[in-house]
């Protein structure tokens, strides 16, 4: 066994064997990412996640993961759980840090910590149907990283440059993608 | 006191009060939804919403709500939580489902089940810097939805339609929004 080289907690020596693995293959690369939704009552609704298809196959070994959504009493619900719009901006988060960490890692770059938070204007009068003006999603979304790590201010903005361009949901929500919406009769 | 009209457990009275108060003053409307992040190792990573700025203040009375992330096993991480792209088809199942039933509240139409289900194909090839021809985010999403309610396979339809011209999260992701990514100094 060749010895497995980790940096930032990433096994970077499986992470180049995958990506070996997957010039050789494109079609190990093909993920399809899924979740259900079951109203409950009011803004408040439940979304669940738990299989996936990648890597040639289908991945069922995870249990279900339960996420409640609603709204606070200002837009009408009872704070059973963070909003969509507040889920989005977890999500943005997760991805802009995972993707650092991998590049920094693959760069063999240590980070010892990184924090960062998000901040996005919405308008209601879109929602609302109140003024057809104005953009129905997110005007803006701004995003602040805190890192520590034992480089220069120019690598540390380099790292956050790299987790912009490889990050699938900073790149979801920056380029657009389709969503189709059909009814299951 | 006026009778309260709820339809879908929504506040219908409440909601027509709300757009009134905003068509006077639009101020109302402008909102500001926060998260953090903190990096904890490898694929992991931790979100959290608490606060958020709206109808003229800062609302501080929710509990923070914390949220995990990491990858499975063959995206390098241990199946420590939802990844952000799956954290991402939740936001969209929330938004979908909340505006599909807040509209069909304020139409009257009382729906007894609503329930979704979403699949995002995304090609890791752009995430691992493997193709620059291959796009970063999702390529495609499907939503299917299933509705119970006394109503025509028509009247489903318009649901459907107002479900996403007046979601947010739909929006943001099928128009775009600006990301500015920022380095705390």
């Amino acid at each position: 066994m060749p010895q497995q080289k980790t940096v930032n907690g990433v096994k970077v020596t499986e992470l180049f064997n995958t990506i070996e693995a997957i010039k050789q293959n494109p079609e190990i690369a093909k993920f399809k990412f899924r979740a259900t939704n079951m109203w409950v009552k009011g803004t408040y609704n439940r979304g669940v996640v738990d299989g996936f298809y990648g890597a040639l196959e289908e991945d069922n070994s995870r249990k279900p993961m339960v996420f409640k959504l609603d709204e606070p009493p200002v837009l009408l619900g009872k704070n059973q759980g963070a909003n969509p719009v507040e889920y989005l901006l977890v999500a943005l988060s997760g991805c802009l840090t995972t993707s650092l960490i991998a590049h920094a890692a693959a760069r063999g770059i240590d980070v010892k910590k990184v924090e960062s938070r998000y901040e996005g204007d919405l308008d209601l009068r879109g929602f609302l149907g109140i003024s057809e003006d104005v953009q129905v999603g997110y005007q803006n979304i701004r995003v602040y990283f805190k890192i520590d790590a034992d480089i220069s201010e120019e690598q540390k903005e380099e790292l956050i440059r790299m987790a912009q361009k490889y990050s699938p949901v900073f790149n979801t929500i920056t380029k657009s993608a389709p969503v189709s919406v059909h009814l299951d009769k």
